[in-house]
């Protein structure tokens, strides 16, 4: 295993503490580095925690900061955080109005959240992402996984929380958004979990997983690597296929590195997926593209496409300062 | 060779239109894409350029953009561009004060901005970029190679053009900006050029290549992996050793991924940096961590250290727009 770490006991602690020093200015880590919470909390605004397994990096913790999350719970790698660190997080960080839970969909996350919110004696809500298209059901997943769109439901909400939208509000707008955002991606090599040793999984030098979750969970299906042009025209397909947008239609196109591919492939990978787009009528009003949900040193990426109207574009474009995404201040 | 592109002779072509669409509000093509523009110009600014093989995206294109440069030139692959396409973008952005070509210190790259300069019935100068301390003289280099200290000249130099700097000044402040940074780095993996189709160089699953260039070239030694702290230590060193800082000396702290490497892995290398710089009595006063200056999917980082006095923080602190480096705007 070649990894720049210390001691596959420590990594994530000393990660987030080089995290927490190199974003101070943004950020402060929680008491035994539960959580990671922005430095300055906007009184009388809901509070937006998200969290998971760590490894899928700068997600959650990168996206904390105004704009987007106020805390960020990280778990072990691939590991969901505990209930007692979203508890601790939204202790922490509820300004009085309330504390919404966006949560990827996947068992562990799902059911220390729900732990976390039993609970918690404030309001709450939960926003559930799951906006993987490739497979109903898998390794961690009943129902469909929550990838790469996350951290666009988290823009999206975030923006709308900053500007003082009310609990209930921003519960109604995350879960419209979540269906208006699918994503799905592809794999041309495995990843290694720190205190594994080894590959999450095996996959031939000629193969690649269509399909693919982001900790190397099974896909659809394993072929044989083809084209940029006919991985787009299939991940595009089939996000198309579930929004059933109609031509003229707004998105915003995410294409998202798994960690290991270089930024000119990605973008290779963008003038493939807006010829898709194109050709189905739908306008890329927005585009972003990097390594912002990571499964370690995997090379992949996915697609996402996030419907937007006139309202939710606005969101998008608000100003957001984040260690991951900054823009507007 | 696994690689998310279409055609090893188009995907430079390919990725640049990606980056041209996805980047519209910044950028433009030049014609038959010799050089990336800034959509908008400032008359009367003196406009910076600067270019090299292509293969360490987001360098140089990412980073064309309000306060920074004007327009990049890409070459092929880890290929110098042609004199004529630095002739080119100098004709297309020069706004009447001149042109200030900024040139990583490779052969190639030297010879053909010397020969565009040369073409050029314009005022100019050159700044020359030479901050890798591993080695004097290189596979493809005469004196020190250039490496990811290049963002941070061209981001000081940049905010100062963009506050109306004249062209001697410009070049004065670059460089010096230049003997104030220094990087070092080193690879655990090698990368493969779309067009070899094999990896750059050969490594034994427990080395690594300490002092490698940004092309995979030979540095110092191939070692066995050691931890995070060792290497943070042997590479900070280096470069404390080199700039020769006093105890109190503000710095800016550019931990960089060379492509494959995990956030989580350099976020680790940021917290045993800044220990080796506080146990010389170094002040960090801005951390960047990022792959910002890759080998294509090379696994790997560099640490670069830039001292900086209150001049200098606060060029780096001015308003930066491009696709890869944004703030305050």
């Amino acid at each position: 295993m070649k990894k720049l770490i210390n001691d596959v006991e420590t990594v994530l602690a000393e990660s987030l503490d080089g995290f927490a020093a190199a974003h101070a200015d943004i950020v402060t880590l929680g008491a035994d580095r539960q959580f990671v919470r922005r430095r300055q909390l906007t009184p009388g605004k809901v509070a937006l925690i998200s969290g998971g397994g760590s490894g899928h990096e700068p997600l959650h913790a990168g996206f904390v900061g105004h704009g987007m999350l106020d805390a960020a719970c990280p778990g072990q790698v691939f590991t969901s955080p505990t209930p007692n660190q979203m508890l601790a997080a939204a202790q922490a960080v509820d300004g009085g109005a309330g504390v919404l839970f966006i949560v990827k969909n996947y068992s562990g996350d799902m059911m220390n959240f729900e732990m976390a919110a039993e609970m918690l004696d404030r309001d709450h809500a939960t926003v559930i992402v799951n906006d993987d298209v490739a497979v109903e059901n898998s390794t961690y997943t009943t129902g469909r996984r929550g990838v790469a769109g996350t951290l666009i439901v988290e823009k999206i909400v975030g923006a709308a929380a900053e500007r003082g939208d009310k609990l209930a509000a921003l519960k109604a707008l995350g879960d419209s958004f979540n269906k208006a955002t699918a994503s799905m991606g592809v794999a041309l090599t495995s990843c290694t979990v720190p205190a594994a040793g080894k590959p999450t999984f095996q996959i031939g030098s000629d193969e690649m997983e269509m399909g693919v979750g982001i900790h190397g969970e099974p896909g659809r299906r394993r072929v044989r690597l083809t084209s940029a042009d006919e991985i787009a025209a299939e991940l595009t397909g089939a996000i198309l296929k579930d929004l059933s947008l109609k031509p003229g239609q707004e998105v915003i196109l995410l294409v998202n590195g798994f960690g290991g591919t270089p930024l000119m492939e990605l973008y290779v990978m963008v003038n493939a997926a807006r010829k898709v787009l194109a050709g189905a009528g739908v306008q890329v009003a927005r585009y972003l593209t990097g390594s912002y949900v990571t499964s370690l040193e995997m090379a992949g990426c996915s697609i996402t496409v996030s419907a937007v109207d006139e309202g939710t574009l606005a969101l998008w474009d608000a100003p957001v300062r984040t260690a991951a995404l900054r823009w507007g201040v």
